[in-house]
């Protein structure tokens, strides 16, 4: 117990609540502390163990804690939070904007190495798990091709998108991967797609009641960005079902990466990941990732850090010598 | 063309060969030295750029060499030559003896560290980068099973103990998984899999003229350790057909990892591997970790290293802020 590793996490919603149920499957960690920006006592974390605090008390606990999970939104909450918590402790997060990412690391970076602190962002299956498999494809296969299809899955951001059209009460997005397109990545075609021959979008949508269908779905179907470049299906439903059928949050996906050492000689490397519960599965990576963060920082590693600057080893609980002569 | 990063090989077989070629793709590297027992003279290279050497005079070239790739076999060349030239070179090599991969480790380290080199072991698919994707898999489902299978491939070492089989003019053995197993494992259902229901043994054996093919199959299908705990199967064929047909030398594989990180709450991980041409496949990996230990060298990390220990980004010749932006 004593030589556990102390965690925080900041914000409890579905990955607070995925970093809470993956600790009990590290004995080597312990959670103690959810910091939260709402009322402390309307947060119920049913675990007498854990103490929920407000966000603002969170300076007089830096000697208690040797990692704090960031599990906040990327949009609003992580570039403001990640800077400032990088400040005073040893961090990971699962910032996702992947087009923001050069500057939230430089923030951090900022943030972390004067203070001495070690913050890995962008962990989770994407950015994380499969950013990792884009890099060990690329060096394996120097020369070819990768690809990355997402889904079966619920995705939230378009989940969110729908349900801001005017008449719909409630609704969910599916991004679903074109099974031809990839067959045809698999075979080693190294086939060029387009957005559109790559996913298909599913929508489950509840109207408000008298809403005018034909203008949901075309709103749904043109919407830049999210939609109108995709084959969209829009199906509308009842609020039971969508309780009863689409409350879960699978999600999942594939890189494949296929390419040549020499001519004719092809190769084909596929990820998969098959989930039943995106928060649950990307906090579990969150707390390994925590794991790593404890280590480089007691070796001195300070600063903004990546899956890339993460040697493997570093995330398991077992040692170099048990790894060697049991997983290599 | 000066800061490319220089390479030597010792042995010119298919991985020598396949480095060879390998080192084509990168751009950052160059190979200038090939070192052999054999007669430098009867061996051909087929570039000049390349000196072929006799490995005796391998001293003389400390200098000349950033990271020595050793190219044996594990059953006799690397256990001798690990730790020779790890005295001397920063080396990298795709020792595959699991068991034995411990005391390898020791030995090379104890030759590498107090010289200020730094040598990888035990690169190339597996170990490598099944053996990267065993560990993710646990860190990231630390409650959970993991599976490997093999093939379809065609497996060296199976191929060389039928050609020791009296009667045996040649022959090749191909590991084959079977599809039952893999979609159970798949479907996350955990099963127990005994050897025999993992994968099958097919064989092409070419007889000596007049040769007993009853016996042959017979001494085939009961030989311990390699056949007898599978079903086998042994078909004969000519010589011209072997040629013809089992020449490439293609393999793959599967490494599965199923948990659950709450009740009822399953995740499938998979990797997966289609490769031509084995050996240019592990050539191409040995190639990248090359680049890593020039840089974990250049950074002081001496000793015996293996893929656990070398975080992704050092073996992409792209800069930390280009993964980021493009492969996060």
């Amino acid at each position: 117990m004593g030589n556990q590793i102390r965690l925080g996490i900041v914000g409890y919603g579905n990955i607070g609540r995925g970093v809470q149920t993956a600790v009990k499957k590290n004995s080597d960690m312990v959670l103690s502390y959810v910091f939260t920006r709402r009322n402390p006592e309307t947060v119920q974390v049913n675990d007498d163990s854990i103490q929920v605090l407000h966000v603002d008390e969170i300076e007089k606990y830096t000697d208690k804690i040797d990692v704090l999970i960031l599990c906040g939104g990327s949009a609003t909450d992580l570039p403001e939070q990640g800077p400032q918590f990088a400040k005073l402790f040893n961090t990971v997060d699962s910032f996702d904007t992947h087009a923001r990412i050069p500057e939230y690391f430089e923030a951090v970076d900022a943030a972390a190495k004067p203070n001495n602190k070690t913050a890995i962002i962008s962990v989770g299956w994407d950015p994380g798990l499969f950013s990792l498999n884009r890099v060990y494809g690329e060096i394996a296969l120097p020369q070819g091709s990768t690809y990355t299809f997402w889904g079966k899955g619920l995705s939230q951001g378009h989940s969110d998108a729908i349900r801001r059209v005017p008449g719909v009460k409630a609704g969910v997005q599916y991004t679903i991967p074109i099974e031809e397109a990839v067959q045809r990545v698999r075979n080693a075609e190294n086939p060029e797609l387009t957005t559109r021959e790559k996913h298909i979008r599913e929508c489950w949508v509840v109207p408000e009641e008298g809403a005018n269908l034909e203008e949901i779905e075309t709103a749904i179907k043109t919407m830049p960005n999210y939609f109108a470049d995709y084959d969209t299906i829009v199906n509308f439903i009842t609020e039971e079902e969508l309780k009863a059928n689409h409350s879960a949050m699978p999600h999942g996906g594939f890189v494949i990466r296929s390419g040549q050492t020499s001519e004719n000689t092809n190769h084909v490397i596929e990820y998969s990941l098959k989930l039943d519960s995106n928060p649950e599965f990307t906090a579990s990576v969150l707390v390994a990732y925590a794991r790593a963060a404890y280590r480089m920082n007691k070796d001195g590693q300070y600063g903004a850090k990546t899956v890339f600057d993460v040697a493997p080893g570093l995330l398991s609980p077992k040692s170099a010598a048990e790894l060697r002569k049991e997983l290599l």
